[in-house]
């Protein structure tokens, strides 16, 4: 749909939230803290914020194809991201599956210790390494562009008591779009928001989220998600390859554009 | 609104299209080429689009304030510019309270000439001169931002029979989204669509669409035009000034942050 | 001269020190830290990092044109800049005759309560607003571009014991070039390193340097004025207005470009 | 060396020019038009114009590891890359190992063909496709960064007579410094000049430079290569591995940071 479109009546979203789902399976502490998974609260959010706007999918990395296989890609518009202990699990075919349709243009939200994913680091380019240490400590969200979509309704800065540090240098392109800058208690600094377009493809990161910490419960976290999800939508020619190839002298005049 | 919020039903844009109104009152050639002046075919455009999305006004220099005055500004959320001969006649109120309006949320569309606009030039804190020749050279419009919002539904290349040549360098700050180059039959090429964010703002500019040639009555033009209004459109918290001003140790603690 | 260039003999850099130079005459603490102004102590790390590579001057506000006027401006290869308490004071010439020479290719580096002055504001178009307290904080400076110029030889982070501190919202346009992200103890985050071209000039605003405090005498503060300095440099073109104008079809078949 | 260092006499860069080596040895006419190879012309280029400032080497695709095998990655500052025919030939541990050096500082200069090399699109992370056609089309080359280091001393435009036209889209990241665009006889348009950072390092692509032209015997093409290896050139402190990893609170105060 065109961005910001008010009146037309626009097919719902079809978001995809892929999950590890690891740590809730194997550590009791963290299946209390998330009984449906992360990707369970993360769809809760998305449902909550966007209700039926959105059409909800979750995937997790031990089903077939990681839950992503058939036509789940060509049939999701955005795709959340969470993984951290199986990231050189993901296949080479699902890699690239997903990079090939990030370009056609469909939406890649990243969370947390997704920078690591094998998906995210193929698009940087980088090594996306950064420093860490998990200390509990206050995070703080820092808004640094006012007016960004994905900062809408959401308070500056946003306070989440306890987390995972995360602090530069954070090795991934020079965002094009710098959303949130995080502080932690001990002193660290963070791009936790990092908004990126690749081909005809949006992509955002957004650092908060370890799974010691309920921090997808955290309301203004949720918010943020929710709002990722629709900077990232498509528009509405949906997703498509690249054009190119070879091109005879004046083929613009003969017939027409694409 | 938030981007792409295809469900809640929104208030409509509040836009206004700003024209000198000086040519086409002084040569008869242009008065019927716009009879309704520039301005009326754009406010045209943008209604054929936009329709009920949006709530149309028009304003002129040789109006009392410019037609700015009073409240229209502080109830409009897109301002559309186009202005030639007399730039210098724009009062300095006018463009201060343009300017803090652009920065506290409002979009700003600025078309052709009106790159040497007070506006325009106050915004982006160069000279924004360019090269320039009125040959009637064919103007090929290319997109090199696939999937931005504002060329959704736009040819690639989108072809301007007849145009007023525009030429780098255009002394403009880099864009932070090129979305358009185009290219001149005289071999020229200018940055014809540079999106920028200041403050909570957003500003399109759009090289086509100079006083002698149509090109405000051709399809892809009047699209890209209100693509660029829709995209420039401020979120759902509307317009605010900028925050500023000391603070205590530990504010966002106390209370919320905005 | 071109970047890196080891081998050709270049003339110095003729770098001028602006300085408001307002607290120091006026304020026993503040002359006894910067006896010799803080002109005086930026011009000395100036002097001690790059000695025959610049020729330096100093100018200050109370002197016929601010010290600017003449051949001054024109002579200028970088200019640094710091006020504060007198900005309104600067007359429209002076800002208009720096504002022409950095579109024309002259370096500007703009020092911490200069982020109010005419000179940053007129080349930014936005209000340069902050938030800020005056608490004696510590000031952890991140470098988020490992690699750039004006990183090089400073430690990361670069820790300032006790400063103003200055917080996000910074009403700036997203610099092209983040270098630099503060952390103040009470959580406050603020991008202290801003890199900018605007013409064929290079701007670079850096955060850290109240007039309480000794800052421009902490050695990796000087050196980062240093490395900017050297990286604002114009090339070996020196400055020139920019183009524009008419221009005839195929012109440059007939002669050279510029 | 420190940007403009124009006194400290700085140890030469070394530049490896690197070729695929197969349209000279299996085609009689590129062969005369290139009698030392694409990576003999560059190379000369590069004496010319540099001189005792850089210490050349060349490597070709059919030597062991490529010619980038034991030492010569680790001890190139700058890299040169020419390929076409046989992208897919270079091994996955090269690609890898210049990919990692290039994030630790080494600067990588691809030109024309090179877009579709392994290594380029590695660290793009997009498919870097185009549309060409091989007409034998004047390209003109503008320079809309002026003031650039890479553009210094070249003309505007840059007319090289006939060359395959490059044609957007161009389906890279957005570029962090677009320097030049291109037009081509037939009205297409291509950002011929793209400047990235990745990591530590600095990637610029030049698109001119087919073996079917004699465009490396160009004198103003010649410039900008040399310029551009000038410019990708790493700091003083030389490559280094991005830091990451786990870090004790404070750590920063113990002692110092890198």
């Amino acid at each position: 749909m065109l961005s910001g479109d008010p009146a037309r009546p626009a097919a719902p979203l079809r978001v995809t939230v892929w999950n590890e789902n690891l740590h809730e399976t194997a550590d009791d502490t963290v299946a209390r803290r998330y009984p449906d998974g992360i990707h369970g609260a993360v769809a809760a959010a998305l449902r909550d914020h966007l209700g039926q706007r959105v059409r909800l999918r979750t995937a997790t990395l031990r089903e077939p194809d990681h839950g992503l296989g058939g036509e789940v890609i060509d049939t999701t518009d955005v795709l959340v991201w969470w993984g951290h202990l199986a990231h050189d699990e993901v296949t080479d075919e699902v890699v690239e599956r997903v990079r090939r349709r990030v370009l056609a243009g469909m939406g890649l939200v990243v969370l947390h210790s997704g920078h690591y994913s094998r998906i995210f680091r193929a698009l940087m380019g980088t090594t996306c390494s950064l420093r860490w240490r998990n200390a509990a400590e206050r995070e703080l969200v820092w808004t640094v562009a006012p007016g960004h979509p994905i900062a809408q309704g959401v308070p500056d800065p946003l306070v989440i008591p306890a987390q995972e540090t995360y602090s530069e240098p954070f090795d991934v392109p020079a965002p094009e779009e710098l959303v949130f800058i995080s502080s932690f208690a001990g002193g660290e600094v963070f791009r936790s928001g990092c908004a990126y377009r690749r081909g005809a493809g949006r992509i955002f990161y957004f650092g908060p989220g370890d799974q010691d910490y309920p921090v997808y419960h955290h309301p203004d976290v949720r918010r943020v998600v929710a709002n990722a999800v629709l900077w990232a939508a498509p528009g509405p020619q949906g997703a498509r390859e690249p054009v190119s190839g070879e091109v005879p002298a004046g083929w613009f005049e003969r017939g027409q554009g694409d």
